[in-house]
């Protein structure tokens, strides 16, 4: 099997850094050589989480680019907003590879990052350095490209099932209105009243309509893929459990097409490409179906009394939306199977 | 207080009647006097229904019009479709006042019941006779009537948010796309693989995509008020939760309207319903602040880029959806103020 | 109806504080005049609780003991711990009524209260006057007392389940081992690691075993009951649900005694108290069975394999718990009958 | 890699079956090669579970032990109480090494199985013949033998935890009491009133006081290691979860021994058994620690007031519970290392 390539987590103790060590624990070609967390290093991993007991007891380093690249061949940043705008240039110094889980890099205009994140946006030169993962779409830009911007949770759920019908021109852009879902554990592992158990569970909530800083993300690549300025209405929701996200996406269909033509329509623009499975006609995914795997599932019901078609996608918000992708651009910059570490089963039930 | 008027209860076995009989318990002006279930008939309440336990210990009555008539003076019928549809006609008959929960008399049409329910219709003529009992918008009708039906869940939720704006033309009627989600109890008590707990536990799911038979009810409505037909897209969603709907609506907006605008005219044409509260803008209502109790909480984002407006909409479905309203009907049709033992607070949290 | 007793509710912004608000709303005899918080004065309270939306709008009160007489006859304590402890004094002083649902008062000996607490005690004259609230045990203090203690939840739940027997001596007292388990809810409304959804949800926990501070108060009464020193076994879980209390106790039987005759012996104890419902043998309550309501379910198992009875007692944590209980007291308090405004039929489902 | 072992799954389409095939899947040395389900034969996989879209999509087979025989080495049996007492004479006949998940070979007894299973038990021959495989306790018999029944999951957490201090002598074992708390999943996939959602959603419910099937298998394994009868007081519970299983266990202590003492015992005890995890003094494990994995975690409180040791043992019930401990089973029947695809991390959050 040869030499494993290191990484280094930084922000190990979020969700989406122990997500990471989860789903690195079993890749045959990458270890985990470094947990890194600014607030709480010096601290053993398992006094946050327990559950690693037995599996990964070291103490947290704390942030050094000269010591991280003593470590490791590649850095996953996974930490919150503004963070990883900070720390990429002394990263990209010391020579290490860069998969940046955060929004930090997404946008490639320092304005609009500025509008939406309401913080300083990183330094325009390394914006355009870096590639948007989205895996499927543009998996021949992350070969051998050093530093990766992993997309949005909402972004990857949403772009995945529209992208087709608009390449093919068989939806209009500029009636596409996205309903999102999410479970809780989008938002991350700070406490605060928005996600206290009592205040969420047997509740459901619609949050910042009209405000979320994926818009402007999704936007950005719906307007590459039609070649002309989309604008989207997108509207994000609460639900009451801990993992998984769905988008139901409304537009107008453009020509004479029925169900089973989206199914052919999106079988064929992803064949090949494991991780996104279109249903049958007749046959919507449900967030459970992806659970804990890096899936993406695409349902459709076009209604001919309206002319509307309604696109169904899924993921879980940390694997596919997070860690998950996150690998899976590890092994496409690599050169490796895509699919390397991350054929998981989805849990069921 | 003088005599308090007699009620009636069939299909109290289910969620909708055992509801009603929660709600009615603390009705100053009426009394539940017949709990009646075809299946259970002769078995006490309180072995489906331990919770009722020194509350209600009866059995549970059959299903006799002239029995029923014998102890009541007002029928609710909280049964699955196509059983009051033969039910009313001997109930009308024995002279009793009808308020139906279920679907049977919604629709005017024969043939489009049976299109969306796949199932008889009920007879045309008694199909007229039936007032559509949305109380804030046909109170006037209720009034006096003897024979009124209860809307559905969704509608409710959905018919409320809309109406104002779709009659003061602000919202193109053409466009407008319903997104909704329910919790788990408007499935009824029934036990299937589509309602057990493992399965819906950490699971968000979209079904009877373009098939949900509350459309025409939506439409019938909405193509009232705009004096015009309207079609519309309308999605349901599983939601792991026991109670709540939550309706989110996008419109095209017709002038320049913002969200302030809207909060306003609602406020206005709600004016005097204490059941309807129109939040404040940049709030949204979530499903846990009306639990339990009959009010339908609306708000409003208007977007300038995308010249839309998002409306959510939330309700308790087996109050404000169900048995609650159902007792605000009884409460107009009896010429009664209309909050008449309704004034709960919402259970928070 | 006459004249309403006024009441003041301190810590009105806690969960306590609001079940206040809620049940409050209904009573005949008894109206809300003072909301007040300490740290949020001077705000709407429907700034932290949108729920409350069209029903209760005014500032939140700070905490002025003249300013609260000048409003109100009794107040109710809702507070963290050590707050009513420095608060009682002045308004006992201001000549206030007091029923406080904090644990500050209702253990008789302040070294007791600071070895559990981990805080200063209350003044040792004003813990004697303070009459501990257990309505049905203790309900003839109660009446006429200016100045009560509410018990803690697990306490309710655990002593309603055990005095009788105890004081029948059909149980072994040195025997006793109690594995209560609650919802979310009884931690309070303040964001924590321990209470984020995402780490709740799906997940069931045990917390400080052997060092809860309702240890105390549980072994106080047992003690007092016994007429005999009492030491328990007592553990706790978080359980992912909102509301509800179980207590799940276990001791060995002394004499020849079946299910049935403890069924026997505790509805002949309970009788005439309506918030106390004994269930038959083979049937034991769910939590969900008095959710909402200010029942008290029990049931009985006894194994004559063992020699040993499992007595199962569950409460709505939030009502039997604490602030139902609380008006209980007040009823109990002002001659009145005890469950007037407390006659909900719970929830269900 | 070599050739891999064959394994055909009986009982497909039950939770235990589908959980079979998701950690199989990732198995180095195994491989299934026939599901099979006497309901379901013929119809796809996929029909009752979508999420293997794209994973497995073959037919169901009907069960047939010469088919079997064709195409498998290894059968695992996941079906109800009752079916593998009949088939498991013909598999073995046809030279079939069996690992038996269901209850219907741990009791050796056959009067004791229909006394407390309420059905005839399998011929008594066969009783004896298989193994029972708590992988921990009995790993040795396991080695080699053709023909293993896999524990249930009460008992696995049960016993894992008990075991040590029982073989030690350092609790007495005529005061053990076990307060168990299961996730629903571990009801299986019918659908029933009991197992419907919003009858279990925001509930807690005990069952089966006294009476459930696990209590002879516990008794019959610690009557084992203490080399005396023990009987056992056992109360199960239904939490609201899907996964995971508690077990909060009482008992004298016998001797002066710490809560740290404990700790050190059961190390000691388990040393070199990986999926048993021994946690410090003060933690207790909780379920979601041990989520989707095949960690049995445990932890202790001694508490000197009343002499006796509280024992917090927690697994995932569909994996160290069930479908992950009967592959542990295999591996050590095959002579492989324990942990042969199973060395998930849990999942968490």
């Amino acid at each position: 099997m040869g030499i494993k390539v290191k990484i280094a987590i930084i922000g190990s103790t979020g969700y989406g850094g122990v997500e990471l060590i989860r789903l690195l624990a079993s890749h045959p070609l990458a270890e985990v050589t470094s947990v890194i967390s600014s607030s709480s290093a010096g601290t053993p991993i398992t006094e946050g989480y327990p559950h690693l007991t037995g599996i990964r007891e070291e103490l947290l380093d704390d942030v050094d680019p000269a010591a991280i690249k003593a470590k490791a061949d590649v850095v996953f940043l996974a930490t919150p907003a503004g963070v990883a705008a900070k720390l990429v240039p002394s990263l990209l110094e010391a020579d290490l590879k860069i998969i940046d889980l955060s929004g930090d890099f997404r946008l490639k205009s320092p304005a609009l990052y500025e509008q939406w994140y309401k913080k300083p946006a990183a330094d325009e030169a390394y914006l355009k350095q870096a590639v948007f993962g989205l895996a499927e779409i543009y998996g021949d830009q992350v070969l051998n490209a050093p530093f990766i911007s992993n997309p949005g949770c909402y972004p990857t759920a949403t772009l995945l099932g529209l992208i087709p019908a608009v390449k093919a021109g068989w939806i209009d852009p500029s009636t596409i209105i996205i309903d999102a879902k999410s479970g809780v554990s989008g938002a991350g592992r700070g406490a605060s009243l928005g996600t206290h158990y009592s205040e969420l569970n047997e509740n459901l909530k619609a949050y910042k309509l009209n405000q979320h800083q994926h818009i402007p993300e999704i936007e950005m690549v719906l307007s590459d893929v039609a070649s002309k300025p989309v604008v989207t209405t997108f509207t994000t929701h609460l639900v009451p459990m801990t993992r998984g996200i769905m988008s139901t996406m409304y537009a107008a269909v453009q020509g004479e097409r029925s169900s089973a033509d989206f199914v052919e329509l999106y079988r064929s623009y992803y064949e090949g490409r494991k991780f996104v499975r279109i249903r049958p006609e007749g046959q919507w995914p449900t967030t459970k179906e992806v659970w804990g795997s890096n899936y993406c599932d695409i349902g459709f019901a076009v209604d001919e009394r309206t002319g509307r078609v309604t696109i169904v996608s899924v993921i879980d918000n940390l694997v596919k939306g997070a860690a998950g992708q996150a690998i899976q651009n590890l092994n496409i910059m690599m050169g490796w199977d895509e699919t390397l570490g991350l054929q998981f089963v989805p849990v069921y039930p």
